[in-house]
């Protein structure tokens, strides 16, 4: 089946919309934000604890795969969701970010990416059809198509090019793809350039899609140059298509987001820093290993029920940081993942009460952000 | 409440016996095997995970906790079993074995032992009443009694001089203690050498203890002379009350164990070298890391019907510990420890049916033991 994105409810305030987009493996509410599982798991967490805390859909990064266990081994598994025990859907991404961060260990030309591991230095080649190709024999439900994402900053010239070949290499993308039971998201680049965005929009859309990514943001730009191309880019996205922001999740980035008209985000941030000792919370995040927690028996988050809020202390999980315990930073990835899922899952229901603007407000002023 | 140690039969075959054991946290059935939660965590698990896999005590140790995050701090807490979150019972060492173990960094006088951190270097004292008020805060359902455990091997001299002292040392322990809701076991001493362990076993009883731990054992000796030892000193013991092996965790130790009259044991085995991505099977150990597994999509274990053996395989589990994902490890300990007390339970069985013997040489030899 091709993916769908059934559009719900438009806000009244803002360009926030309700949905919900199906797929081969379940049907996804939107907005919604997205665990990502690198390497064939979510780090730390087992599946059941993912869809205990509300996870409909996970990521995962095909040039990890790719290097390992590599795709044929998961093909031969029965596919990624098969291999790594997780029956709902999956986003597969291009594997071209990661391969475009390695810096001096690539190469891009027209036909691909040149490029050594960054386990053990081989070479490999990925172009748009070999993308396709892992991403099929993975399995997942959306993949998406190999883009080149410009750098920030970077010249309008260079963003024009790379573009343009970033619509080349789309084409290349839907006619390499066999898979039947997985569909193609478009990207849109134009990096912070309005009519390079429009060029962008223009040439992806007519693609046609089931559903578009606004790439070449999060990369390094301050905040309101991410808000202002969202501004404009996202609007000129066609309504009954689902729209993609990747790597993006931070709360503020996710209202940010959502006001502007976007579906669907991810990011490691959440489970990144909750393995260094990091919680988000209602009222800002808690650094677990400082002193002051030592002797604090209230949990991470007072106005959190996730498991670990439910039943373990500050002073417990500090003390597991400390001793650089496993089950500290399983205690901290569990809660920052349901934070942010519970809290799309706020955003959701502030959409359909036309009060989003006054909830994220609430929010702000709770979280300790500024602005 | 004091710990009571409850017969409900003796083999026809062997020394082994069935029992329950009473504690404030609830009754365990005996002969158990006790995973090992050093640091106030059994490494990788939560509270939950070691229930659902028939966990029924655990063990926390002094010396751990008194360094870190210290006994006070714990008892500020609420005592341990609240720390950690565990409701069920806890059996806590005497901080002796490990300080023993810090060789040059100790120094032992009739008084008790002075050592430095493993950790930071700083300078400490444990004596008899010292470990009791660390043992007394941590609150654990059993303490265990301030013994001086001889290395192997040793002269029949120094053993003699140890095991007298240790004797001294429990009486000093047993007027230190203050906390009602929690018992000591004593610890029988004498090395290798029959007539000290029969001196120690007389010195030790007299002293009236809810259960004995036989000391001094699985630390270097050869299997053959562990055994010999537990064939002439366990028979001493009171039939009415508990007996201890400490630190044995591999299945042939805990059948030669049981099969002669030992109710408890405990080591870090089945979760250290879970972590080392080695799965205890029933037909001998897996070292999931080994190429020949790459490929194989059966379970860890085929007979087994643990969380892991039912939604994983060992080509996944490989994945995982070569790309040093924390499931992978979470996986293996979630095995090891099942496949442990899931042994003890069959063994349990098997005196019931008076065919534990029968039941050792059928595991024997699909474990792949020789003898």
């Amino acid at each position: 089946m091709t993916i769908k994105y059934e559009l719900i409810k438009e806000s009244s305030e803002c360009k926030a919309r309700l949905g919900k987009l199906h797929t081969p493996h379940g049907v996804i509410d939107t907005p919604i934000f997205m665990p990502v599982g690198t390497k064939a798991t979510v780090k730390a967490m087992t599946p059941e604890e993912l869809k205990d805390i509300g996870s409909q859909i996970i990521l995962g990064n095909t040039y990890h795969l790719y290097l390992r266990p590599g795709h044929d081994l998961i093909k031969r598994a029965g596919g990624l969701h098969k291999f790594m025990n997780w029956d709902k859907p999956i986003l597969t991404d291009s594997g071209g970010f990661q391969v475009f961060s390695l810096g001096d260990l690539r190469d891009i030309t027209e036909k691909g990416v040149e490029f050594r591991s960054h386990i053990d230095g081989s070479k490999h080649f990925i172009s748009p059809e070999k993308s396709i190709e892992i991403q099929n024999a993975l399995g997942s439900d959306i993949a998406m198509a190999f883009d080149e994402c410009p750098p920030y900053p970077a010249d309008r010239e260079y963003v024009k090019k790379s573009l343009e070949r970033t619509t080349r290499w789309a084409k290349r993308c839907k006619d390499a793809h066999k898979n039947l039971n997985q569909s193609i998201f478009g990207i849109v680049q134009g990096g912070m350039y309005k009519d390079l965005r429009e060029q962008s929009v223009k040439e992806i859309t007519e693609l046609d899609f089931p559903g578009y990514a606004v790439g070449g943001l999060s990369v390094g730009e301050p905040a309101d140059i991410m808000y202002e191309v969202l501004d404009y880019t996202v609007p000129m996205l066609p309504k009954n298509k689902a729209r993609y922001l990747m790597g993006v999740g931070s709360p503020d980035y996710l209202f940010e987001a959502v006001i502007r008209g976007i579906d669907m985000a991810d990011c490691v941030l959440p489970t990144r820093i909750a393995r260094n000792g990091t919680a988000l919370t209602s009222h800002g995040r808690v650094v677990i290993k400082n002193a002051k927690y030592k002797d604090d028996f209230t949990s991470l988050d007072h106005e959190c029920d996730c498991y670990t809020c439910r039943n373990y202390t500050r002073g417990y999980i500090r003390h597991l940081f400390k001793t650089n315990e496993i089950l500290g930073l399983r205690l901290t990835t569990i809660h920052n993942l349901y934070f942010l899922l519970n809290l799309m899952e706020n955003i959701r229901e502030a959409i359909k009460d036309d009060r989003l603007l006054e909830y994220k407000e609430e929010f702000y002023k709770k979280y300790g952000y500024t602005k």
